[in-house]
């Protein structure tokens, strides 16, 4: 691809406690991956075109570590009911259209538009247990050129018959999607069982051992709710905590692990995260909207635990990540309204820090993704506003103000690897 | 303006627990208020046109009873901010401009118009303490033809000296502005001390005379944070709680009140609250953000206190009611995660609760406002969706797809006492 130069205000968190404003300065990108920022253009590019956007924002693309694909449709609906019942009356049987690849072919398309609309360049996803439309989603996201981690969900157990694999066709399916889908350089598999309580410990021993085989990662469900937490010791009596039994079966420290949720944790379990190098994915819409409760994410970044952010949609109504980081900063702030005196892991998280969650943090799950340090994927979005109200504003007002008050339609490009794909 | 006659698929929440679906029905309308709702066009309405939004939802236009209209511009600005930086960097400076006319004059429009693409067709106002540009705010609404409280606001202590008022000249201007804006049917004044506060005893005296004098309505602040209640107390050491500040100085129980917050409130208070019909606003987006607290308003409710829902733009940051419904949602399941063993004072707020909350509910503080019943106000909005996502959803289900994921664009029409407005 050669050599690209972008030119505007371009703003990243290098840090979760920096966010770094560089000013009308230059970027200077080979090959997908960024060489510098400058703000007076060194002379050895000097010849080169420049694509200008002049008082326009150039921000890391978002990086989105929980959705599921398949629940795109069902976003904002029956949100009264409980768990249980949501799960049953829209979950399940949204899932269960999957089976046919035609509709599947039509939802994932639309899926894929509006995630890269949003801005979202990179994320990890949770397919069904369809072998045939998950392929289909491999195949959109390639054509569509953003990053991706699919995944064939698997589950054995606990769960409407119609949804329910048997366990050694889980596991084949599985194998066969990695045998077509498994070299693409930018959409990859990645093992999914749904989670511990749909689950047998004949499928979680063989996605371990897939995991290990393959040397893939693995993405899961943890801790989300207390009662789910109580079910898993119920149905795992021979494992001390709910991480023991994702340990135990290999799903921890043989290759990257992302566990969404992550609210109802014990020492025991924050440490086990923290010695396999487990990333932890907050989603704070699907929490409040599911009652589920807060993550403590300011304790967990204290312990050390990678955080990174999801929208978890279809728990959560929106695919947008700028809303995603706001509502991990109001949470955040409610930790701090419901246990006043446990300064400093109730103090609020800042916006770069949520910011870093939804772009270097979460990136980091891909390699060098979500800032604009030399050597890393330029991976962007391009944020325009009303220059009306932004020429009164600072740079860091205007970043505040479309993550607040913005939406998909203050983006008017997206790139992944130096390619435009939206 | 006679008789109008509009079909389609019409919501509304005649109380708290109902949310009533007429599927393809007419409403009639005549001189602006409904005159009934029919499945099949009686008779005697045979020959009259009729407007078909076709398979479009009618709602009754939101009612936001707590907004600063000054602030507008500010939303999603310094928030990582405590409230005092906050409110120094950000609220009094940009209150301050109201002093040039000719800002207000821009602002003001610019809001309105916004207000009213948001659907929100009556709304309660805080302007600033300018007696010109406050006079404007008046104007702008009066054309735009919404329905409106309008309060210039009175302040003579604890804030900074550009904003400070002189007591008589305070009470002077508010009177001049209720002789110039007092009789218009629409939008009309309310009396506004910002709150306790940055009020002297002698300014709270003379506005309890003055809602006496001209039979006018009151908002205010109440009980926010407790570092303000903790204030409250100091400066009004001879009042036992901060409710009985109003009390006393006549603000409470002369005329319809309403304040905004109420988070924090006594036993007594509660009382008092009832006692006089005061009605309280919760602005849930305002109170994460500025870290206040969480209203507890199934709490409220069981004690028999009206609550409505307000926007509290610029603490939120979006003007949508739409919003405000599914944050005061998602708030009261949190109460709930945080206090699980106070049922039934916990349970989550249905969708149909917080619809009410921002139509009927809020809308009593306007008269027959906010709901489709027979001699009702015909205030309403039109909604849209696309017909490929919406052909397969149940009426409700597309009125809950509408609040949760919809916004503004969706909103196709929107009409006050039968005249649209937007």
């Amino acid at each position: 691809m050669g050599q690209q130069i972008f030119k505007g205000n371009i703003i990243f968190a290098p840090t979760p406690e920096e966010l770094k404003i560089c000013a009308k300065s230059y970027i200077v990108v080979k090959n997908g991956m960024v060489e510098g920022i400058y703000e007076r253009l060194p002379e050895e590019y000097g010849e080169e075109p420049v694509k200008d956007y002049g008082e326009r924002l150039i921000l890391p693309g978002f990086v989105d570590l929980h959705v599921h694909a398949s629940q795109f449709d069902q976003r904002g609906l029956g949100l009264d009911r409980g768990l249980i019942d949501w799960l049953n009356d829209y979950t399940f049987s949204t899932e269960s259209r999957f089976s046919d690849p035609a509709y599947a072919w039509e939802a994932y398309s639309i899926f894929a538009d509006e995630l890269i609309r949003q801005g979202t360049v990179r994320t990890c996803i949770f397919a069904t247990i369809h072998k045939e439309s998950t392929g289909l989603l491999f195949e959109i996201l390639q054509e569509k050129g953003i990053g991706a981690f699919v995944g064939k969900v698997n589950m054995d157990r606990n769960c409407p018959d119609f949804l329910k694999e048997k366990t050694e066709i889980s596991i084949k399916e599985t194998e066969e999607l990695i045998a077509q889908y498994g070299r693409h350089p930018l959409v990859k598999p990645i093992l999914t069982p749904r989670f511990a309580p749909t689950s047998s410990e004949e499928l979680l021993k063989a996605i371990g051992e897939l995991a290990k085989k393959y040397n893939l990662p693995v993405q899961s469900h943890l801790s989300e709710n207390p009662s789910e937490v109580k079910w898993v010791r119920e149905l795992f009596p021979s494992h001390p905590t709910y991480s023991d039994v994702y340990l135990d079966f290999g799903l921890f420290g043989h290759a990257p692990a992302l566990m969404a949720h992550g609210i109802y944790l014990t020492d025991r379990e924050l440490e086990l995260i923290k010695a396999n190098d487990v990333m932890l994915v907050h989603c704070p819409e699907s929490n409040i909207n599911l009652v589920s409760g807060i993550m403590p994410v300011r304790k967990w970044l204290h312990h050390g635990i990678r955080v990174g952010l999801g929208s978890d949609v279809g728990a959560s109504h929106t695919l947008a990540m700028s809303k995603a980081i706001v509502r991990a900063i109001q949470l955040s702030k409610l930790m701090k309204v419901f246990d006043p005196h446990a300064k400093p892991l109730t103090k609020p998280l800042t916006t770069a820090e949520a910011f870093y969650m939804a772009t270097k943090g979460g990136g980091s799950f891909f390699g060098k993704v979500g800032s604009f340090e030399k050597g890393y994927s330029f991976d962007a979005i391009i944020v325009e506003d009303d220059p009306r109200i932004t020429g009164r504003l600072s740079l860091e007002e205007q970043f505040q103000r479309f993550l607040y008050t913005g939406d998909a339609r203050n983006i008017i490009a997206r790139f992944v690897e130096g390619r435009q794909v939206g």
